[in-house]
């Protein structure tokens, strides 16, 4: 087995070296850029641990991960469009620094790409990785739509927040590992585990996001802390919220989620000290606690060794800890 | 051997059992009015009709046949996003009918369920139907991008505009076939064979539209007669008078492409017969013959019957006399 760290640094040069810039440019030029802009490479990452818990080499799993990285960021590139997102790690968005058709067209692209990347597996393997892929990538889709509907309805459930989080996001780290396994050639019953592994592990990640986006340290986070607050997005902190308010604080609350105001300091430390005080905040470290354990869960249905388990188990705790 | 009439028709009954209207609705109902638009349905009645012309019964080719005109939709949803087209089969255009988010997300969706359609077949042939799918489709995106980039070109080759037409249209055509005759399991040569004559079928096709957009029957033709003229699109038509055209013809034809008169009656009129004069439009309808010859010169390469043979060139003639 290699370290996170390997993976990491091994799949980074795999990337680079698959990203060639060819005619036409205006297609190829935003893929690159997106490509090369960074980003933990979690979902990757992922994938090659996986074939390595599982028996394989972590180069045959290469190319599944570079399918998964530019699925992900063909995602972000059209989220971004729909968001009217200006700003993706801190750089330019592609729709932003080209314009729009650039952006539909390059995310275009990056989709076939995605699978492009899977012709190198023999049949039966390509046909099981496409499969996965096609449907992982569908979800991705409706959770995306979900979350665009969501915007203007008042009486989204936490059922269906999670729902939709466990599509926009969930489903492709869960993919990611699963990849790991079918190339490996483990058992239906291993990949189905790994998959609710990286499924529930999703699940707590995007939790951890809306919690860190509140509550995470303006020093390290990376993005505007209270941004999600200052745009009135229906988070698990905002739908706890409103589920535990009493009067006056639930009242508050409904009045700031209606507004932007122009300087929104107060809104942020207002809305903040209601996801306290309601309790809200204590269900979402619980939530996220709650997943990340459901995913410990899974290990025991794993046909592999403590020391693997105890890998994957470590990542877990890693990434509940994160802050960023 | 049943008739195009007849492919066509049992294509309409699959597309219609293939498309249900799920949740989220605001994903699904989009596609569900796109493919509910008709059209000709070509790409895929010529699916069907290689996979008989190779052995097979068209009902094999079914799945294949849905893939082809659900990615030929995709790419018409996005296109229409990025040319601002209000109107596409005399109705409202995606993003017209709903917003921008939705024509972008829509067609995402339907480029991975043209994926899924492959799924139908065993692993070799998935295989191979997935590769020639994803190396067309590539191709579609970077033939779109050079049209596009010629929009601000003014030293567009007519090599460059043919390139760029293979790519954005006749590809899709040559992999629809192509991909009858995988399925029939024919040899190598014969769906090599059948690809070129779907590439130089295609090709003409394009060219037919070019010159059916200026000179096509307002009465039957469909879309506004004078189109290109109007958005000073750089045609085979226009590429060509240019080259031929004398001096004054020469510089009336310059005007007139950096224009957009309010009513546009004169302008089409007299670029209309500057194609004329110059001779651009006979040498388009001469194109159009060459590479419907070449096509069928391809057939003496198949390995099929000459009853069969004559049913592919009895298909080309009939492109060649369209009038839509």
């Amino acid at each position: 087995m290699h370290s996170i760290a390997q993976y990491r640094a091994a799949f980074i040069d795999a990337l680079d070296k698959s990203v060639t810039v060819k005619e036409p440019r205006n297609l190829y030029e935003p893929i690159d850029y997106i490509l090369s802009l960074g980003g933990k490479r979690m979902r990757p990452v992922l994938t090659l641990l996986s074939a390595e818990i599982f028996g394989a080499h972590y180069n045959d799993a290469m190319q599944a991960a570079i399918a998964v990285e530019v699925f992900h960021n063909f995602s972000l590139v059209h989220d971004d469009i729909m968001d009217e997102a200006p700003l993706r790690r801190g750089n330019e968005t592609v729709h932003e620094k080209w314009d729009l058709n650039t952006g539909i067209l390059s995310g275009d692209a990056m989709l076939i790409l995605a699978y492009q990347h899977f012709e190198t597996y023999e049949p039966a393997v390509f046909r099981e990785l496409a499969k996965l892929f096609s449907k992982t990538a569908i979800k991705v889709c409706e959770g995306q739509q979900w979350d665009v509907d969501f915007e203007t309805r008042n009486d989204v459930s936490i059922e269906e927040y999670l729902k939709m989080i466990e599509y926009k996001t969930a489903v492709l780290v869960a993919a990611a590992l699963k990849m790991g396994g079918i190339i490996a050639k483990t058992s239906e019953a291993n990949c189905d585990a790994i998959y609710d592994f990286g499924r529930n592990l999703g699940l707590a990640f995007q939790l951890q996001d809306d919690y860190l986006d509140a509550f995470g340290n303006p020093e390290t986070f990376g993005k505007q802390v209270g941004g999600d607050i200052i745009e009135n997005k229906k988070t698990y902190l905002f739908l706890k919220a409103r589920e535990f308010a009493n009067g006056e604080d639930a009242q508050k609350l409904r009045d700031w989620f209606v507004s932007k105001p122009e300087n929104p300091d107060k809104k942020v430390t207002s809305v903040k000290s209601i996801f306290e005080r309601s309790g809200a905040a204590d269900a979402t470290l619980e939530a996220i606690k709650d997943y990340t354990f459901k995913a410990f869960d899974t290990l025991s249905r794993m046909d592999i060794a403590d020391d693997k388990k105890a890998i994957l188990r470590k990542f877990g705790e890693g990434l509940m800890q994160r802050q960023v």
